[in-house]
């Protein structure tokens, strides 16, 4: 764990995930102070916007924090100008080909991490040149890999196929899980779905509720055709089955999905309407708390944890 | 994990899982003298062999064994009156209604295990009586829940739910992921895939050999619209997704599944057109074994992970 928190230069293993329309400078600065690495969740937001919140962010913390940025993203020299100029320090990049901008980010002295969801992934990461990487598993929410590996079983796959630091992500959001991430191999936790129910997060508050509300079950990895998405299973998720029913094709979905449903559901709280991006571990939030909190009893239930674990041996 | 040990009257808490047309009196009577829990897996067994698995069984241990039966065999009566006859002191049940067949196993003195993919079975399993539960994730072999819940997130969901001993199944195949699942609340662990690459597994060595083959995103859940089962995916598999591409009616699958497809691969080894049932942990799975090498080599595992992870206290 040594490895991650050396890295980044933080107290504990624990880094918040960038998920859209939540991780903005106040959810980031919050996880940074609690000492954790916050990321401000780029994929959502404009390039004025981009500023505002690594300004805000930047007053709102002392402490080190990151920027994820979707290598989707349609703006993207821009972006990369902005983190660059901002001397950001850390870029998590996902969703795209690290060999584009993770030298020249590196030679603007950030230290770069790539996102993947499988072992080809990882080793073409690492031979980018990247210093960490987050191995993301079947249960986390929003977009995810078409191996549909869980992270029980891909961490120890991509601990054992690369060398540098490991985050492990899918599933983890306590302490009981973050310590099964590091028996598995991982140096550190990504945890998004948990970050989301939090006071600092941006999420609309009809999403942080239905994610309060969902069991066992509630989510699904669909969309396979397009990008593979997790999120709840709303009224906009039956409409997308019965688009199954009659033999679903790629247009017909996408026709369907259209523009801005992630913004709609998350940001605007249409649960109807709107993609409700989450991971399985919505079935054990139970409550809204300060990020500090989810940090603090991650932490204590980590060391818990790890008390007991010792006595087992065999 | 005392729990487990003592209830079953083991050394290690690693119990075999019944996988059919691989888990004979020879595996079972491997794991049990090498200080797990054996169990022959009856779900492929006529009730004759079933016997003659139980009498050899005996005859090459003389530790606690047990007796896998899936709640949906034929001829149910017949086999239940041959475990309380043969005095088997511990049946795992699964795929079957707990409240049938819990209470006149623990009449004849039986410890009764059944095993769930979710928190709502599992109360009910407790309910029923039953000694123990296993909770089997997204990531194990062969027939599989609906809801796709992950190890990492199932669970942590069902130690809050029932009171009785917890098994983990599902991505386990090392002590590094025997460590994981503890962590998250599991009393002992149910290894499935990895002991059907051993010297002692009836499997068909093209299986055993195809299994070692296996890479991430070798193995999927499908016939969803069926029972969903984790397979490889093979040229069987491949002839399903051409039946969903046609939009597939649960009356096609179930006319271009047959019969006997399980035992055609796993047993006859038939790659091509057999049933491969085998977990996600295939892709960390290299060599074929015997038995006691496997657990061995966990425990050794489990305790180095133990030692390394009692220093990472925050």
């Amino acid at each position: 764990m040594k490895k991650i928190t050396s890295l980044f230069k933080i107290k504990y293993p624990i880094i918040q995930g960038g998920m859209i329309w939540a991780s903005g400078w106040k959810l980031a600065s919050a996880v940074s102070n609690a000492g954790g690495l916050g990321i401000i969740g780029a994929g959502s937001m404009n390039p004025e916007t981009i500023i505002k919140h690594i300004s805000k962010c930047k007053k709102a913390t002392s402490k080190p924090f990151g920027v994820n940025v979707p290598l989707l993203y349609p703006e993207m020299d821009q972006v990369m100008k902005i983190l660059i100029d901002q001397q950001i320090s850390i870029v998590f990049t996902s969703a795209g080909n690290p060999n584009t901008w993770t030298l020249k980010l590196k030679n603007a002295g950030c230290k770069v991490v790539h996102v993947v969801s499988s072992v080809k992934f990882a080793i073409k990461a690492e031979k980018a040149g990247v210093d960490a990487i987050v191995a993301e598993g079947f249960e986390a929410g929003g977009h995810n890999g078409r191996e549909e590996t869980t992270t029980m079983v891909l961490i120890p796959l991509i601990k054992k196929a690369v060398k540098i630091p490991l985050i492990a992500a899918g599933g983890i959001c306590s302490g009981e899980s973050m310590a099964a991430a590091i028996c598995l191999g991982a140096d550190g936790v990504q945890v998004g779905s948990r970050f989301v129910v939090t006071e600092e997060a941006s999420s609309h508050i009809n999403f942080k509720k239905a994610v309060i509300s969902a069991d066992q079950g509630s989510t699904i990895l669909t969309l396979k055709e397009l990008t593979p998405v997790r999120m709840i299973k709303n009224k906009f998720y039956k409409e997308i089955l019965n688009i199954y029913s009659k033999g679903a094709s790629p247009e017909l979905l996408t026709e369907h999905l259209g523009k801005g449903r992630a913004k709609k559901g998350m940001f605007e709280g249409d649960l109807d309407q709107g993609e409700l991006e989450i991971g399985q571990v919505a079935s054990q939030i139970n409550e809204i708390k300060p990020a500090s909190e989810i940090i603090e009893g991650m932490i204590n239930e980590f060391n818990k944890v790890l008390s007991i674990i010792s006595l087992y041996k065999l």
